[in-house]
């Protein structure tokens, strides 16, 4: 079917429905970061592939938009005859609805949030929320949604089991008058009921949704096929399964009780339900999303398991890259990604990467968000700088670490060394950072950044993301970011440490490790202030390095690092990679 | 009046007005810091004299609320058979009253801020907006308002004419669609038309409400004989003054118009009395905020005048304190912040001190408000801690300034002096700061901690506040706080920079430079970056520095600096005094 017969037909439906335009975000019902081919919409009806982007369609005119990531890859990926093309923010599609004359706009409450939906009535748009999706009734050849099917995450890896964790969020639910909540994210449900699934790729999510109860009972909507009999034993007897018909009555049973509603992270059509039931929908933070950013000791102590395991993948990874560029041998960015994922496969527990591996060669390092394609890959050359951004899952955690590398074999230029160095500043002063709590990560990104600020440089994206545990590799609700949530940073909390710099068209530099939130171990101070515990282990390019640029407590950080890299990975070395880490040793 | 009789008076009032309870908030009509002694109602019916807080009366019972910094001046001035004593945000008043049975509650809509009125309506208690104060109703001996004549602030001081101003913010009224803006700070009614005062202590205030129309009229509303004809003048045929009582007719005139008012910052009055008369009211920031926190070049040489004569009268004082100590003269408290008032008032343009000086030796170093007064002055001994923070009024800027001193002969302990150093080193951490268009006070705020966190120690005061141009010591919108709001820093603001250490009953440690943010000056840099000037000029106190505690950079900040004062000042002190700060030099 031709993009611009997709488009007439969806101007038929907005005949037939009275509607002057649609709506349609990239996006499925559980409003996450990665989607599956059945909700690929956007995809399926303009040919846009990000993961971010919107397009809207009226009866005369069509325009689809996306932010300054996407920006060349909207215009590659879309036809200019029958899209306009538009940044998300600085053009937001209501204004853009306004200007083309529309009124009455559709759109699929299943795929946009309450707060989302707030500037499309502002503008003074009559927004209609639809009965059936609009492209799904003219998509003949949708995929099937994802039927993965459930499996248990034990408790060696959970550490709660779920009726603890029930029943202490029941708790909350009592003392806030609420009668239940609804849990709309696939991650909070797999921490919910510690379980995990196959529907998406990266996440080892199970779509389906969730009623917590304040008795501690729940009820999980999914596609029942997709729970096998032993997870109706891990679940007990507290909790039901139901299809997902079933959730239209069950929050109608409601009515009358208050209803905690995440109106930013969920579906509007929850709220809608809820209310139009006659139920009181509070708005307020998905009750799962806190104690599941908090990890229990367990979870810690399997996200160090984790890091230990993808330490020694990505080490033998860093030596073999190092050998075989001082060889001569014949690399590209995908033939490099490859070997590292080889490595990782052969980690103990190890189910797959958290992300598409970003592995990016000169000038492709500058792009924040590339992705290496069959056509994009591109041969390693001399004297260049290489960046790969890679994670993995494993059972015990998951993991996120990336490296900025020379490739040699000349010195690198002094000028990209002293801003290697400058990110490598940022990344210390974070990780060394002590501070009190309530502090959240808009107050300490700067420091991540103020090395290069001295220099009149900077990076266009956050410091730093939750990181989930067996879960998302973006997990919220905290960030180090100047935009961060009003939350504080506490005890258990894994965040990426990751400042850079990105010099167009010539490379990219990150440097990426994973944090832990802890307790500080502070002799004789008389209130508890918090640090970061490092989990990624892994060398840092000492080709890179300018040590007259750092100072005595950056040296000493850098060189404590360092040997504990060494005296963690030597066992698990062979003789040559081992000696090839001490080179990279404290000096 | 006893206080027991003035609880009775206010009683029967309840009874002859239908309310179950009324608060007395300290405050006047313009919601400001310094108030007239005609507004201090809290004081005359309860005895408290801090600058924070709130009685609330009901038939039965009666408490009186203040903040941590006054716990025990409540304690000593309140009568506890009297009132109840209670914390203002842990105990607030609302839940008291609801906690007493009351319902119907009486206020001064002058004297609270819609904002500030939120948590009683939410407390589900009937707010009812009384038509004339309750305690002025029993005050028979209330002093006669403030009766200062306007004086002109000229253009080679305010930089810009008063008719620029108002076209400019006419034109952001215009853009908004609004008609008119309230402004009740005196400070904005002072910057807007270039005329200072003399109604209250420490700062050049008139006492006053303007309406700024969206064709640059506006209307100035005070008693007309503070008013004199130069002023007329002055102020322009586009002014028109009218006295208080023609401001309720001024508001209803706007009936049908948008009306920006600033329902934080604002009495409720201006709000309720506008939609009382069909306007449309737009809350939003008061408009002249903004423009008036960012200094014109002006403004901002008047500044750097103003600092230069302040910081000859520091640095003469200190030399005469560092002498004076070590010939062992009697110093107190008072009298050694008397000697700093008489050197400033040798300086040009000295109008009086910005705030009331804290003299504090020792221990009472330790109490961050404290107010030295006859009883408690006390006498600088050997070898402790004194410290000084004080500031001037000058017709050309407002300093605020603050030095921590080692008393002597001996050597300060190691354990001082380390915690000192911590404190310069975050203090010296502000100074150097270069940071992007768009960080707020909240972004950096950590940088003046992150080395006293280090040690497991903190303060518990913001880092710093916004200071006017002959005008407020204290001045919004902007902080360096956590809890700034999210308005960002630019070019032109002038804020303090003061971290601290304070050892319970032992010392207080603050070290306060003011800076003025501007430009930075990066070669090569290819995007715009900002930095802080420092503009007061005094050398710290070298025996409290521990030099091997401070990093390179921080050392050359520091020798930086001082040369900068040695040269500055050198041509206006004798030769004993050079000698003495040549001293505090680099080293």
């Amino acid at each position: 079917m031709a993009f611009s017969a997709k488009i007439a037909a969806l101007r038929t439906l907005l005949g037939e429905w009275s509607l002057d335009g649609v709506i349609v975000p990239r996006a499925d019902e559980h409003l996450g970061e990665y989607v599956p081919p059945s909700a690929e919409r956007l995809s399926w009806l303009t040919g846009f592939t990000g993961s971010a982007g919107l397009a809207a369609v009226t009866s005369r005119k069509a325009a689809v938009f996306s932010d300054g990531r996407y920006t060349l890859q909207l215009q590659t990926e879309t036809d200019g005859s029958l899209w306009e093309r538009r940044h998300l923010t600085e053009e937001p599609a209501a204004r853009w609805l306004v200007e083309a004359g529309a009124k009455r706009i559709g759109y699929d409450p299943w795929l946009i949030s309450e707060e989302a939906l707030r500037p499309y009535a502002q503008a003074g748009l009559e927004m209609v929320a639809l009965e059936a999706n609009p492209v799904d009734a003219i998509w003949s050849d949708r995929p099937a949604p994802p039927a993965g099917v459930a499996v248990l995450h034990p408790l060696e890896f959970a550490g709660k089991p779920s009726v603890e964790k029930r029943q202490e969020l029941a708790a909350t639910l009592r003392a806030a008058g609420l009668k239940a909540a609804v849990i709309s994210d696939p991650a909070s449900v797999a921490w919910l009921f510690n379980i995990r699934g196959q529907d998406v790729g990266f996440t080892p999510f199970l779509l389906g949704f969730a009623l917590l109860y304040d008795d501690a009972s729940a009820t999980l909507f999914t596609t029942p096929a997709k729970i096998p009999a032993a997870i109706h034993d891990w679940l007990g007897a507290e909790v039901t399964v139901a299809d997902r018909p079933a959730l239209a009555p069950a929050l109608a049973a409601l009515a009358g009780q208050k209803v905690r509603v995440d109106t930013q992270g969920s579906p509007a059509w929850f709220a809608q339900t809820l209310t139009a039931a006659g139920a009181q929908v509070e708005s307020g933070l998905d009750p799962c999303l806190l104690p599941k950013a908090c990890k229990n000791p367990t979870e810690q102590q399997g996200s160090r398991d984790a890091h230990l395991r993808d330490a020694i993948a990505m080490t033998r990874f860093l030596y073999w890259l190092d050998t075989s560029l001082a060889s001569g041998a014949a690399l590209t960015e995908l033939s490099v990604a490859a070997k590292l994922l080889a490595l990782r496969h052969e980690m103990a527990g190890f189910q797959g990467e958290s992300f598409p591996a970003i592995t990016a060669a000169g000038e492709h390092g500058a792009i924040v968000h590339y992705r290496a394609s069959a056509e994009s890959d591109r041969a390693l050359q001399r004297n260049e700088v290489y960046l790969i951004d890679s994670g993995g899952q494993y059972l015990c955690g998951t993991t996120d670490i990336t490296r900025t590398i020379w490739t040699g074999p000349d010195v690198a230029p002094a000028a990209l060394r002293a801003r290697y160095t400058r990110v490598l500043r940022g990344h210390s002063a974070i990780a060394r950072l002590i501070f009190p709590p309530g502090v959240t990560g808009a107050h300490i990104d700067g420091f991540a950044r103020a090395a290069l600020w001295q220099m009149g440089l900077d990076y266009d994206h956050g410091t730093g993301h939750g990181v989930g545990s067996y879960l998302s590799v973006h997990e919220g609700p905290v960030s180090i970011s100047r935009a961060a949530r009003p939350i504080a940073l506490q005890p258990g909390m894994i965040l990426s440490n990751e400042p850079g710099y990105y010099e167009p068209d010539a490379y990219g530099i990150r440097l990426e490790n994973l944090v832990l939130v802890q307790k500080a171990n502070l002799a004789g101070a008389t209130r508890s202030f918090l640090s970061f515990e490092t989990l990624s282990l892994a060398p840092f390019d000492p080709r890179l390095i300018d040590w007259d640029g750092l100072n005595a407590e950056e040296r000493d950080w850098l060189n404590a690092y360092h040997l504990r890299v060494i005296d963690t990975l030597a066992p698990y070395l062979d003789a040559p990679c081992r000696e090839w880490l001490q080179k990279a040793g404290p000096r």
